[in-house]
């Protein structure tokens, strides 16, 4: 018996984040792994699931997502990112920003339909698109500069990197326009991005536009998982984005997490928000997929946005997450490191490049990292379709407590 | 724009139990149609609920399942089902029943596969096995006997209605041998059985083995959604099972639902339990899909299992079943109408044939119950593949107080 489809034979390994937060566990390593924090929950969440668990119903809730919750999203997301949102047709509500991304495969592609994504993306794309007999083209996002020691250090003003243009990463879109064609239905992008931590700026966005024009087929996922955490000039929620751009927005289907946004990544809800015709393809998906939510957890994330609305919570959020990335790169800037960096505009992770070092391999350098200080960081050739071009790279992930990020410190020293 | 993809474009609509949940509460109806209970959840889960959100990490957690959740599951699965399981192998925990099956079908089916179902089949299979490109290939159940009043009064006797073997349905294992082909990859059963309330006899499992033998690549996957509610004979969880057959055991994966097993549908915990080959796929799929169940309900659901752990609870639930489905029948057979009617072994359902009467084709006779008589029940052709064997049926579902039956009832005097 061979009972595994062959789709999943490439994907029986546990996946990298497990194998490295196993490892940062059996070794005593400080994980600045896998992307979750380890600095309390609000107590505001706990709170709320402890009340709903009391009296809200625990029967099946709306596949599309539990009234209450579409209402509270709807209109958060109407106040903190100006967009007007159908609660009957432009939203849905899934399993983390995860399950909203599978939905969004399953209900949108075709098998042979290609799917345009950015490299380095997010690992757990490809496989979805590969799911659905799809094809992925990674079109590359280079630096713009190498920034070394001396030159990043200078950037050091007033307890803070600040951000400039050597900062940057650049799409090619010379490479988009030559890849897109005809078979091409989706777009897939993330900003803030992970792993980099770059930001689209709205000339991308227009450059963009003029491409997508000519290809009315393709449907836009913005993956904006870290839409709350910006930095320097944007704020939360406020920067460039697809959803609001005049010219992707009817296009556009825009993913988001409710467990990234209250630091609760166990949380499990995340939204979809767009284009009626995309979600009504969403919704056709979670029906045979997950079916509905449990109603607790999505009334209580309720609740959260309601006391959350004015956005001050997350202005403080912000303002940590800035704190925690400046304190990592300072530590990684003056460790006996000898790296690339770059100051992230938003997200969760500080990206590195190993200086063409031979020994460090994105993985081989992980695992001497590991063995040699005792902190874990995540190689990033698996975030690329051309592995050659991501084995220069590691993540660092800084949403973690200052504890935690001046213990690496100490150990990079 | 035509954004979604074709194998969701059947599939756009409002599912027939939203369709007639809404229905029942725009026109005041009793509601004897989605299968969720409308009697109070037990209060364990909520307390349990309430306390782990206080406590409980609210990070991601094992993607197969919280490691606590993990041990009090197959603790109880090993005391009440009598098979041991391997923790780290045998065993995963997803978003309900619902999502185990949808990641059984995405971590066993090629396309191209084929996959043998049994009519009727709980309705939300053809779906998930289309999606994967796989074909879905039903045998017809049958029943022994049409029972009319007259016949099903007689085996009333204290209280209850006696089964006997004319309230039998028949699997046909000719056809089943003439369409089982080195194509067939899964075999889908459901004990017991949504819509028709039947439990496989042991007999049964020894045939169907017989021919199993003879196509060593076909999965078994027992939907054991019921498994809690067994009458007559059967003990909750005891009865004749594929996980426990000595020939089919090796080749199952059994699935089953907390949200069933604790009346409350919204809980959204469910459990695939089998060989470990089986389980690599689903994990991997699972992986993609919701990568993890929120950690909260996960220990809450643990607690109600270690609590439950003797199975006493189990036998009120069952007595509890076990009178609403003879109070409906009771009811059903004293209406005015003139139906033929089995007894039920098991499950939250009573099936009912409409006796040839011409205007009542299943959906016809739905919404006639509806505008008459004020009392929902789902037809049954969406659960047949052969639509016109189907539309004989209605099905009514008992998992609701003796208030609302006893009002049901009064409607269709
Ligand atoms: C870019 C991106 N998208 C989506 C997700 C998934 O978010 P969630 O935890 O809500 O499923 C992550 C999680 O790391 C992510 O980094
Ligand atoms: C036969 C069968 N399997 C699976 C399910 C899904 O169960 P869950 O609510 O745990 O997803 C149901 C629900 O009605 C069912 O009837």
């Amino acid at each position: 018996m061979q009972p595994i489809a062959n789709r999943m034979l490439n994907y029986l390994q546990p996946q990298m984040y497990a194998k490295f937060t196993m490892l940062a566990n059996q070794k005593g390593c400080i994980n600045l792994g896998q992307g979750f924090p380890n600095f309390p929950s609000p107590q505001m969440i706990r709170d709320a699931l402890s009340e709903e668990a009391q009296t809200e119903s625990l029967q099946y809730t709306m596949t599309s997502g539990h009234p209450k919750l579409l209402h509270s999203a709807s209109k958060f997301f109407e106040q903190q990112i100006g967009c007007k949102i159908n609660v009957d047709k432009e939203i849905m509500v899934s399993s983390g920003a995860q399950a909203v991304l599978s939905c969004v495969m399953q209900g949108v592609l075709n098998p042979g339909d290609e799917v345009i994504l950015f490299d380095p993306a997010f690992d757990l794309y490809r496989p979805m698109i590969e799911f659905q007999g799809a094809r992925h083209i990674g079109i590359p996002i280079i630096p713009k500069k190498l920034n070394n020691k001396q030159e990043i250090i200078k950037r050091f003003k007033d307890g803070k990197f600040q951000y400039s243009q050597d900062d940057d990463w650049e799409l090619d879109f010379n490479y988009l326009e030559r890849v897109i064609n005809k078979k091409t239905k989706l777009l897939l992008l993330n900003s803030p991005m992970n792993p980099i931590g770059k930001v689209f700026s709205t000339e991308e966005y227009n450059q963009l536009a003029d491409i997508l024009d000519k290809h009315p087929q393709v449907v836009v996922c913005e993956d904006a998982a870290y839409h709350h955490i910006t930095f320097g000039k944007y704020q939360p929620f406020n920067y460039p984005r697809c959803i609001t751009h005049p010219r992707l927005k009817d296009r556009t289907v825009c993913v988001t997490s409710a467990g990234k946004m209250y630091s609760s990544t166990g949380l499990r809800v995340g939204f979809a928000v767009g284009n009626e015709e995309i979600i009504k393809g969403i919704k056709a998906a979670q029906t045979y997929h997950i079916f509905c939510l449990n109603p607790v957890i999505q009334t209580a994330t309720a609740k959260c946005l309601d006391q959350t609305l004015d956005g001050k919570y997350f202005q403080s959020v912000k303002n940590l997450y800035e704190e925690q990335a400046n304190m990592l790169l300072k530590g990684l800037v003056e460790s006996r490191l000898n790296m690339n960096y770059w100051v992230p505009q938003g997200g969760y992770f500080k990206y590195f490049d190993d200086n063409g070092n031979r020994l460090t391999r994105d993985f081989a350098f992980a695992y001497y990292m590991i063995n040699e200080f005792g902190v874990v960081c995540i190689p990033c050739s698996p975030y690329y379709e051309n592995k050659q071009l991501g084995q220069n790279y590691v993540r660092w992930a800084f949403c973690k407590t200052t504890e935690t990020i001046q213990e690496a410190i100490n150990r990079l020293k």
